[in-house]
């Protein structure tokens, strides 16, 4: 890797510039002045080679848009709007410079489209497998944050858009086999959901909000141990992705749905009263949320409900684990 | 690793916690309230063994430390003061769960000395090495950050403390030698300069600012090339860690300084007329600062000047590159 003439191309990519920047990268640090009535919202997240991706499974731009992806998702699941970015990479000799090339330009492309600063970074060479760590910083109306612990009994539990298509995706192109466009675009460029958070954030009312990056057995449970509540799931509910029934069966669907991960879809819980007008937002900004279960009682877990039984899930889905 | 048991570990320690942090660990994303009237200060550094440290020359506390370290100098190195730090560390399967709680124990103990407050992190494996990013986030009055851009012509360079050090105790180690211990400190513990940043950032003087990572060749050229400048520094007055010349000889005791790196003292440019006041500041901290040279004309680039003769300086020291 030549370092310097690689940071010259990659700082050549189009990079979105907020006036509120007054240090990009060049310096020892960014600066940026945060918006007055602002709460600042950060987290970091790591992609890692042969743990989260391959080679034969992702695009470099594919693996680039994705490591940015999880992290806006996370600024997403607290209402918040994401500003800046910051990258880390570790490379191993396998990777071509126009190869991280390719992967900065997937960042930068999803960057462009959530008006997202690249303001800082590091590179270093890595002895196997290629890391990507990614932190996004964003802003969120001062005590608007949307977090896991807002949860009340009584709540409606919902689901932006549907879920198992990124499991589908990453089991076709494991089998090699043709793969469903749209499942491959759920495990590759996942829709990011940021413009249904924000106007969930401007909004007056109480939401818990997560992402579903381990899959919704495992983030309910985040939900439920966060606002100390149980949570009743409706099985025939679940928005499966298109064709998930048909083409794996309906019980390996549901498992896909629940313990698959990677959607990036958002899990909430809103007031019953409130349902309506959240439902009216989303429609407004295309986006489809479903009512997926209820917030039951004060406690601790997930049920699943189905149209014979109600089963315990655990955080790995219906297996105990 | 057992990751569950040892992120329950790692939250157990002492953490620093700031009123205005909001959420810390334990949600899709960390939210804190900036202060008003300040500018956001951040940036990200990795630390990667084999590369940056080994495991013969670092102990596993010293590695957090350091890691950390870096990316508080550079915050300091802006004039702004560090106030939060996440953390990615992906780990290779030769360490143990003991030694990563150490790691972060290195950490913390440095964090707490800086009241600095983990709100975030991921951890993954990796299949060769130990990987550790850290990303700061730091707060300075608007408008206030000390940037390298900022020198003119006229200005005193100086640098804080001495130089050399960090290269002679990595040296030492690698040699299996005895290692002199203000050595030893100086390349494992590297003392911050987080004070004497921010006292700097209150005052009203016009202050270019780095910290020297990579050396003081480098460094130098950093500032002038972004300030537009030529700088002259004087071979004779660049302060010397104790016993350099007498160990490793003039020459080579120089180049040290000049190309050892991982000093992480602040280099500086301030108007002679505010010379005074600044040393008097540093005398209050306890902090030895010394002229080193003079901005001495627009262009760009660095020269030395010693007794005899006056050399062209490149990015690597005496030698081209």
């Amino acid at each position: 890797m030549d370092e310097f003439g690689l940071i010259n191309k990659i700082q050549k990519l189009e990079n979105i510039s907020h006036s509120s920047t007054k240090v990009g990268i060049g310096d020892d640090a960014a600066v940026f002045t945060p918006t007055s009535g602002k709460d600042i919202v950060t987290c970091v997240d790591t992609l890692t080679e042969g743990v989260h991706f391959t080679r034969e499974t992702m695009e470099p731009s594919d693996i680039g848009y994705k490591a940015l992806a999880v992290n806006i998702s996370d600024i997403a699941a607290m209402g918040a709007v994401p500003v800046y970015y910051l990258v880390t990479i570790a490379v191993p000799k396998d990777w071509t410079d126009d190869e991280i090339l390719e992967l900065y330009e997937g960042m930068q492309q999803l960057a462009r489209n959530e008006n997202v600063q690249l303001i800082g970074g590091d590179s270093v060479t890595s002895k196997e497998g290629l890391y990507l760590s990614v932190t996004v910083i964003g802003e969120v109306e001062s005590g608007k944050a949307r977090l896991r612990s807002h949860a009340e009994v009584g709540d409606v539990v919902f689901v932006t858009g549907d879920l198992g298509g990124s499991a589908a995706g990453l089991h076709q192109l494991l089998a090699g086999k043709p793969v469903d466009e749209h499942w491959k675009i759920a495990h590759q460029k996942p829709r990011m959901h940021t413009a249904f958070a924000y106007e969930i954030s401007r909004s007056p009312w109480r939401v818990a909000l997560n992402d579903i990056s381990d899959g919704l057995a495992s983030e309910s449970w985040e939900i439920a141990e966060s606002s100390h509540v149980e949570i009743e799931l409706l099985e025939e509910y679940i928005p499966l992705s298109d064709g998930l029934h048909e083409h794996f069966g309906y019980q390996k669907a549901i498992e896909m749905a629940l313990t698959g991960g990677e959607d990036f879809q958002l899990l909430g819980t809103v007031a019953r009263d409130n349902w309506q007008q959240l439902q009216t937002i989303a429609k407004h900004l295309g986006e489809r949320v479903t009512m997926i279960g209820t917030v039951m009682r004060k406690g601790k877990g997930v049920v699943m409900r189905s149209q014979d039984q109600i089963t315990p899930l655990s955080r790995g889905g219906y297996k105990h684990g």
